[in-house]
């Protein structure tokens, strides 16, 4: 999958709330919660996805803030792939399930 | 709790492995894991016990690495409670339940 440009990118960020692009090639986010224990069932959702994708964004736990870091490391930078997945972390954390 | 001096760290961390200090105040350890899901198991356990001692280090997942980072902020810096937090965070880490 190839590297997007910046237009591309900036383009699907106006259609999603909270993400930013890093260094050029990183999609950063930070999800708050309402307790730890909320956000830690948000971070197993979201391993749970990224083993499925075989796609692992970072992810930092800072008590009730959980920041997710993606890049596609083999194209060097964001890909399809990197847009598509930000758009079901954001369905993880709205959904109540 | 108060905060712990330099020598009193260091002389723990004499009898633990990998744990080092960082800017003075922080214990940061990096754990290693055979398979990412591994490590979500043990990130699961860390949040078990950081909630049952409401004492939530910081953690971050780089795939199949987990750092922890440590400290006690209403000390500003490192204390018993972190000292004692680590060794059962090793535990955690070195049993295979």
């Amino acid at each position: 999958m190839e590297k997007l440009n910046h237009a591309t990118i900036q383009e699907k960020l106006e259609t999603v709330e909270g993400w930013t692009v890093q260094d050029e090639k990183w999609l950063v986010k930070k999800y708050r919660f309402k307790s730890y224990l909320h956000g830690i069932r948000f971070v197993n959702k979201i391993a749970e996805l990224s083993e499925r994708e075989n796609h692992h964004p970072f992810i930092a736990i800072d008590y009730i803030v959980v920041t997710l870091k993606l890049s596609s490391w083999k194209a060097n930078g964001i890909t399809e792939l990197d847009l598509k997945l930000i758009e079901e972390y954001d369905q993880l954390y709205y959904s109540k399930a």
